[in-house]
């Protein structure tokens, strides 16, 4: 009752957590995140020109971008891998969002999509929905490997970043090839950010971290929302995690090793040491460079990247 | 028992399709089935110098061509990927087959398969093996996944056409790949009359359509044998569904989007809106229409395109 | 009791075969196991600069060196892939390996390990395991499908010899991808002698081979340590089976085909017959070879070859 009192801060915060862990994500949160991931696929360079040629590879590769995670997740556990496409609601929802981004007549869901606002609240309800997904996949690989940590962690993270995980592979439907990227040479931010979310969920199962449920939920969930709102608002890609990546780069994998002395040798000699990767890359990064005013933008790697490309144009 | 009585007609389609499903596929339909799947894998460029190089490559290649159905299938519904090859008699009829193509002595065995009319015989044959097959699918698929239309659909059409899905893994294990091309990004024909088909049994399976299932089994059978036999005798490769695509496209995939105009203006300034596929592939075809006098042609692509190459020659 | 007595060797032969037979792979050949094989990807061209670029991506690759066989035979018999991740001690070990290979400072667990007489020790403990492996494999596709001999075959050459086999998908983790090679297409030392393994312990379980397991057990593994060290020894990667391998090619594969007067014939014109292969992999061996006093050398293919690079340059 004093001025420090944070008694009705802790009730209200309790509350709340209670309300979003009894907030259903079917069929507002789940119809966001498919609007957001087919728009996020539209973006792609070529995308565009696949849906035109062959609407079955368009279609399902959105549908690896909308239940990537599920796909990835039931392989791993050993589940029929095709489970997502028996829950028909779900698909039909899926595949009207996929159809209206992709062939509405004059690009009207798309491109009212686009409008920042919007968009800003579609985004940050498929945050939401992470969280979800993320505990969705830890409790069924808890419930099937009761005492290994590190099944849970992988499984809540191929379960919440499945459709970037498996991005190779979903390229490969539309005709794209890139070996050279995948999500674990060089994790997007939402690969990180569910990364640790899984961590923070199975120690939280665990018993490891002593927070109940339901605060962690909306903890992680306020970060993940606020954090991704921030970036979309300011253009920044810039990952939050940068510091503490590097402190712990530099305290354990970059020693005092020979490797670096190697390296700087060769540097002075002009050769490369990394030739396990193909030098092509970095030619058609500088040749995108090179037209910088072509109309058909678009950026590669993460599959949940979000730019507007067509729409301000056409309109 | 007058002039238009259809009652014996009615009969006889009854009798005819009784028949027709009481067939056994086993051993001369499959057999049938695995000699033109071996021979089209054989009448792929390249593969002829891998079964010189490599049996083992090329024997797992051919079961792929034989059984890439059920193993595609299987790993879809989380069974044992592994279960094709515990059939004993169909992988070793299938071996003896494989054997006799690629290392008959004098080439014996595949130049009398080629013969055209035994030719037809077996593509018939083995287009009754494709009833049979997106049927068992279906079956499966019914039996785990009671109500949902879309699983039965992906299943048979697995079963089916698995060969053609997995083109792309089955010619990495030749050493070959080709990433800017699939089945879902431009479909060939049998991979297309076995979705029709997975489409049509699944409706009848869910009483959607209503004929009786060995009356359907024989009206699609017909029909694929039929038109197989039209376009080996015409060397046509047009489909015959290609005027409903054609509206089919028009009506759904092609409305007045700000997309086409876009392209256009694209392309009035000389920029190729598909940035996202090879441009290589191109310049691959016209150095192959350079060179049409070369002996060992062959054509990309589906895995049951059907040509003619050495045995001509060799006569 | 005379002169050519054998029974004194008899039963010493039977004596170490059921002490081997007896013998625990955990910890100490598992740890051999998981040193020599994060070694063999440490000597891959271009993985010290993973290692460096992505730690998360190194230490997945290095995992599918140490598991994959485990990892291949549960996605081939529809068990959890994820389960080798569930034994946490083998998961715990081999990332502590892994750490000291790829980031110890001053390298010194690895210098270490690649003392000659040191690596030969290890080499030799983990070709122990390939024994263990291999017929771990065969029982459990023995106790699921009793009476298929191909099966059985397939389990133990997967489990044995898995990090080979998948050893594309391995790369395509680390950025490589080199679709021109796989192991089915040239076989390596390590995958021929597993498959030659599998076939043995598959004839002994199913009483074609008639010898007790833990004979055969002592033989093979014999066969095999002593082989790889003296491989190691000489340097030399020549496969003792190149005699009996001639015979069968020449025999089955070789016959007077149309095949080879064709390739005669376009030899003469100087057209190459194999279409289906990129030439490029040519063009960068002799590249390759251009440059020999190249500090960071290394050698492509099998996982398991075995070379010092960067250790006595930095002595």
């Amino acid at each position: 009752m004093g001025l420090f009192d944070v008694m009705p801060f802790e009730h209200a915060f309790d509350e709340l957590s209670h309300g979003l862990a009894n907030l259903s994500m079917f069929p507002y949160f789940d119809m966001a995140h498919y609007l957001v991931s087919v728009m996020a696929l539209r973006e792609q360079p070529g995308a565009l020109a696949v849906s035109r040629r062959s609407p079955i590879a368009c279609w399902f590769s959105s549908m690896l971008y909308c239940f990537g995670g599920g796909v990835l997740s039931a392989i791993m556990m050993a589940e029929p891998a095709i489970a997502p496409l028996s829950n028909s609601t779900s698909i039909l929802m899926a595949s009207i969002i996929w159809y209206l981004v992709f062939y509405c007549p004059s690009d009207l869901a798309y491109c009212t999509a686009t409008i920042t606002p919007l968009r800003l609240v579609l985004s940050g309800m498929k945050e939401v929905t992470r969280t979800w997904k993320v505990l969705g996949g830890i409790t069924a690989a808890h419930s099937k490997y009761e005492d290994s940590v590190l099944v849970m962690i992988a499984i809540g993270w191929a379960r919440g970043a499945g459709g970037g995980l498996i991005s190779n592979f979903e390229q490969l439907v539309r005709g794209v090839w890139k070996p050279e990227t995948n999500e674990l040479l060089k994790m997007s931010y939402p690969t990180k950010i569910t990364l640790i979310g899984a961590v923070l969920f199975t120690l939280q199962q665990t018993h490891y971290l002593p927070l109940q449920k339901h605060h962690l939920m909306l903890i992680y969930t306020i970060f993940t929302v606020v954090n991704k709102s921030r970036m979309m608002l300011t253009g920044s890609s810039a990952s939050p995690f940068a510091p503490i990546e590097a402190v712990i780069y530099k305290t354990l994998f970059a020693g005092s090793s020979p490797f670096a002395a190697i390296a700087d040798e060769l540097q002075k000699h002009g050769i490369d040491i990394d030739n396990g990767s193909p030098k092509e890359s970095r030619k058609q990064k500088k040749a995108l460079k090179k037209s910088p005013d072509s109309p058909v933008r678009g950026q590669s790697g993460s599959p949940e990247a979000e730019t507007t490309t067509s729409c301000k144009k056409s309109d």
